[in-house]
């Protein structure tokens, strides 16, 4: 089990609604490819969004966003994390 | 009080204890200018880290880093997060 921090960009404007229901769309089918998507923050005004997730692989986070119909290329693995 | 995310690159190798040392130096000193870094992951094959952090603004995050010696420009604010 690894985690992911993967990166949407062009998102401007995006509402609490919007963000919320792609959230919730991810969530639906990742245990299709043994995923969890955990968080996901968005800036507005920049257009960025940032999910943080759990699963198997990079590719097991583009499939759930790419079902999702919210496919991005730019996806890291992170294994460090300090609190 | 806002959320941000701000985006360091080209740390490649960046290990676990680099990593706690740096996320150290900001929450030494993040009170000067009302911040509080909460968490930070890094990617050590891409070079890339992600940190969170809460306070009152984009300026208040960047002179934490540059303070610490590790400055960004790329700071987004996220006011919208789901879970």
């Amino acid at each position: 089990m690894a985690k992911f921090i993967d990166v949407h960009s062009g998102m401007k404007g995006i509402t609490s609604e919007q963000l919320l229901e792609a959230h919730r769309k991810d969530q639906a089918t990742e245990a299709r490819d043994g995923m969890h998507f955990l968080k996901a923050w968005a800036d507005p005004t920049s257009g960025k969004i940032f999910c943080l997730s759990e699963g198997p692989s990079r590719e097991a986070v583009m499939k759930v966003h790419e079902r999702s119909g919210h496919p991005t290329a730019e996806i890291y693995e992170v294994p460090l994390e300090v609190t």
